[in-house]
């Protein structure tokens, strides 16, 4: 367990592994592929849209005997949470750059497993590796930026590059959430509850340990008009609430008009299961805000886009969960904040 | 020294401090600045060039009581490292984003500490901070993406972008290397042996706790035809092997005009001093390979460029040192290879 196994290879022959095992999902076309001092591409005239963010051992995952995910599925996530937060923008997510810090808990084995899950990843989100780091470290973590692009309306506002921005909430918008917000949530409490393997509660842990992000939904929602929306990693009040906040208006969300996971509900109650969508984390699901007509229209059978609430004047900067009665409810799991222990 | 005095801020408190102390270097003016989903900025047709890099705590630094560097000069050189790579490619670099793993050492005089560093090379280097992550962990560390960008060949080649690529020398080349290389080595052979405050050594200890990136002299390069070029991360002669490589070429380097710092000298010896120029990391000087004319037209009183050997068609794929009689010299002290322990 605390051996270090990896210890034996050099950086390079470290990197030339993991290019091989990455295969097609390497940017082996681009401009200048992976292996130089820095990777480029070529990119038409419009806006270059980025973003960061990292898994630590620990304290996104546990490994090891508790382990709530395997490796393959840390590599997965640590994909899925960068290109969820593109998708959040309407943008098309394109390169991948990974910073791998190996701690002591990482051999062989588990380096090809976790690779192999950036891989399927990549493969699933349509985005390719351009670059990276690996450095040694006294625990497991992945940093990933994924950088993609977007481009000028076609309507040409003036080469205005349209995005969903968390600052274009008006009153007498509506709210909408993709998916079933609290499906993460749920499969990490069936896991905790060693409960994982219980071939029902399949979809709700691989809500967990294989989210999907949204690209196609958030560019859909680009081309239907829709201007604001942020993803779900903190739970729909947090994430709804960053949308009050930076649009300076009030978001109410309908407890009752949340689209729970009917699984969830079973194994968690219905109460249970709102609180997770409410306040558990990292669903990647999208919450979009614009017109009634706008938002309807993106609902499809593969990704149902649910009406939850409504952006209105009072309590501007805070986003509210209501009862059937109209009464504010304050669900009993907070969102998730990673930096109070 | 173990407690952890940032538990008590969330992460949100976290980013708005981090954000109100970077100050001018946060980039406010761009598409969507930092605080959405994901930043964007307008870019013109041409190439997107990227790179990341991570400094982790006890590995790249130490903290605490024998402490290399500090808090500040780590997000000095963080942000410097990262840029050296764009530099590296002979493109400008434009954005920054910050992956901060909080470990147990970092307080929150230290976080400011940091900050400024980040603050202050982001200045120096003329980069903006776009976006970021903050993650707590069992270690400190910095991992951070650096994006810049290259336009397309004024003298119009169909539209071809111009890069300093490492799989570009040719037979019949000569190489150069900008400043002093080695400088940082010596640096930190200082701080070891406890003689960083002797005030004749501030040069070296400033090349290893500040290093400059050399944008200027890579942008020069490329406007006078070099095609060729590779930042000095591991040492003049690992970093040269990686162009020989790349190159199906063979480089070589003579020892006697390798341009060592004369403090260099005095502290360590003129064999001691090469040693370092040919094998110590984390220069950040930039190696460049074209022809004579080009090269020797890059040499400023500033930043020095010295013809320090030549590209030749014997032991392709490898970069020996020479001495004065024409021998093969192998340095004492190996390249950097950080996971070998």
């Amino acid at each position: 367990m605390s051996t270090q196994p990896l210890a034996g290879l050099g950086e390079f022959e470290l990197i030339e592994r993991i290019m091989s095992r990455l295969g097609s999902v390497a940017a082996r076309d681009i401009l200048v592929p992976p292996g130089d001092d820095a990777a480029a591409w070529l990119v038409p005239a419009g806006a270059v849209v980025a973003t960061t963010d990292a898994l630590v051992e620990g304290v996104h995952w546990r490994s090891g005997e508790h382990a709530t995910m395997g490796w393959a599925d840390v590599g997965w996530r640590a994909v899925a949470s960068n290109v969820s937060d593109i998708a959040a923008m309407g943008a098309t997510p394109q390169h991948v750059l990974v910073v791998l810090t190996v701690g002591p808990a990482l051999d062989l084995e588990a380096l090809d497993a976790l690779i192999d899950g950036v891989s399927e990843a990549c493969t699933a989100h349509e985005v390719h590796v351009a670059g990276g780091d690996i450095v040694r470290g006294g625990e497991t973590s992945v940093s990933m930026t994924v950088i993609g692009s977007a481009t000028a309306d076609a309507s040409g506002e003036g080469g205005d590059v349209p995005l969903l921005r968390r600052d274009r909430a008006r009153e007498g918008d509506v709210v909408a959430v993709s998916g079933w917000p609290g499906a993460s949530g749920a499969g990490l409490a069936l896991i905790e509850a060693g409960r994982a393997d219980e071939p029902e509660h399949a979809a709700l842990v691989a809500a967990h340990r294989r989210p999907h992000a949204r690209v196609a939904l958030g560019r859909a929602a680009l081309a239907a008009g829709v201007r604001c929306g942020i993803d779900v990693s903190d739970g729909v009040l947090q994430d709804a609430g960053h949308i009050a906040e930076r649009s300076g208006v009030g978001v109410e969300i309908d407890l009752e008009a949340l689209p729970v996971h009917p699984r969830a509900v079973a194994a968690l109650g219905v109460d249970g299961a709102r609180d997770l969508a409410l306040g558990g984390g990292e669903d990647y699901e999208l919450v979009l805000v614009g017109t009634e007509d706008a938002l309807r229209a993106l609902d499809t059978p593969e990704v149902p886009v649910t009406l939850i609430g409504r952006v209105v004047a009072a309590h501007p900067g805070d986003a509210w969960a209501l009862d059937a009665t109209g009464a504010r409810y304050v669900p009993t799991r907070a969102g998730w904040d990673q930096l109070r222990s």
